[in-house]
């Protein structure tokens, strides 16, 4: 069983979408993205913080699930991180209406020593110092470097996210920020850029429009599954992310290929995420629903066309 | 050998791009449509109208790769249906500057004899009436019946549409239009509502994003091809259909999972028409540049997950 480090927020999310709102529910990255990899047969622990304002049925709901949370400090008389937000019809666009950073602003993050040996880390959107910080307590390099980012460290600390970014296997990206980053509109040209400032392989998310997996000249592409209804999309791309490095983890095989199926991996539950508000879908998550909708994901990509 | 009836433009386009600008050179669907066809052992006629300035040199190199043009009437003293657009910076988007009809006002398409039993007929964007006459012309029901629209017609003309699309068999269409044929969101949701409306299968077309082909509660989606640059778009919506009905007629099997790999096989040839200037690439295209692009498309989409 594979040992994957998860760093990233457990959060207050407060969402409303053209279907309806809610109050401060669960949320965060590493929430999201601890959700997704406890799907596979994997030893996970989460690095975060929160204030004591955080219900203790919400740890509980993550240890349940397998996720190791000793790793998750709480501030006496802090508050936790909350972000609310409000989604436009079309669900593609989203305005944030408030961010507290709270206990996050003064965010050090503290590796256990049981995750020091992690073969996987995923490294949630967060400053990319903090980011770096936490591969400096690895005992030894991890075998799977994967980080996440977003527009606002480019913007603010573009010289740390170069420093981070060198040190890295896996970057996960939007298409927008990919086109930032890297100043290239092509997407295959803006992978091209990134693998130079470090990452090995780049993956692109693009939301409904799927997922980009690149890695010098090979390319994999996942599309997100047609669905009837997107319910509420918050969380879905750290829900990519965590089935990602969650069947990396478990499998221990790192070749492309075998990206090429956590890149599907990924898609599969993602999809589940989309259909609830925050992570009440993926909470409820069975087994054989997973595996009823990786068919659907076959029967979606895969045809027979026989080459020469 | 399959019979394949193409009605649709035959023009003049002239193209501005980031990339650069052409006078007036050949274009119009039926144009795009019959190159990307006579890649496939297929016997493929045209029906369409020009002006007697359109060059003999156009009408020859479309003979050249085989194509029928009995059906191409020459109306003396008559000028050629011209387009002339230009795209913006990230060319999904263009805006028209000159459009003039010229003969194409007047067209009443004249199916020749020899295709009036083609077993598969590809209706180009046209007046819906137009496009329902030359149903009318044929002397037995065609066995496959599509047509592709655009959301002109829906705002000028939507009875005429409605009428034609209670007909045909596969309607292609981009996702703008889908949404508002349907009044749907969800493409899923659009594609069973235009279902609903005749087409026994919806093939939705997102440009950079792909092709998603629905058949009741079955779907089945291909990426376009991540290339380095798109040097000009026009045409790759009618190359994936041309691609599309070509290898449907010449292989004779209107299966789902045929379909699935004409899907694939239109959006290979797309892949090519959007590397120059109008369909400038699809007149050099050698049979095993098709073919290693295949190769591609399966690298891009194909994976090996052992499903229990």
């Amino acid at each position: 069983m594979g040992k994957l480090l998860i760093v990233g927020t457990v959060a207050f999310d407060a969402i409303e979408t053209p279907f309806g709102k809610t109050d401060k529910i669960l949320g965060g990255a590493a929430t999201f993205i601890g959700l997704a990899a406890a799907q596979f047969e994997v030893d996970a622990g989460i690095v975060s913080v929160v204030g004591d304002d955080f219900p203790r049925e919400y740890l509980d709901l993550l240890e349940q699930k397998n996720i190791d949370i000793s790793g998750i400090e709480i501030v006496q008389g802090g508050k936790t991180f909350f972000w609310k937000g409000k989604y436009h019809n079309d669900l593609n666009k989203r305005d944030t209406l408030v961010t507290e950073l709270n206990v996050l602003a003064d965010f050090k993050p503290h590796v256990p020593e049981k995750y020091r040996d992690a073969e996987v880390v995923m490294l949630g959107n967060l400053h990319p110092d903090i980011q770096l910080s936490v591969i400096r307590q690895m005992k030894r390099r991890p075998k799977l470097l994967v980080l996440d980012t977003m527009n606002f460290w480019m913007n603010h600390t573009l010289e740390a996210l170069v420093r981070v970014l060198a040190e890295i296997d896996i970057l996960t990206i939007n298409d927008e920020e990919a086109r930032q980053l890297s100043g290239e509109y092509s997407l295959v040209k803006a992978a091209a850029r990134i693998h130079g400032m470090g990452p090995k392989y780049v993956v692109i998310k693009k939301g409904e429009n799927g997922a980009l997996l690149f890695h010098n000249d090979e390319v994999f592409f996942a599309p997100a599954l047609p669905l009837e209804e997107v319910f509420d999309p918050t969380g879905a791309g750290d829900t990519f992310a965590g089935g990602f490095v969650g069947y990396l983890a478990a499998s221990g095989n790192n070749s492309f290929n075998n990206l090429k199926n956590a890149v599907i991996h990924g898609s599969n539950l993602a999809s589940f995420c989309v259909e609830r508000f925050g992570p009440e879908r993926m909470t409820s998550l069975e087994k054989n629903e997973v595996e009823d909708r990786l068919d659907q994901f076959k029967e979606l990509t895969q045809f027979d066309i026989e080459l020469r």
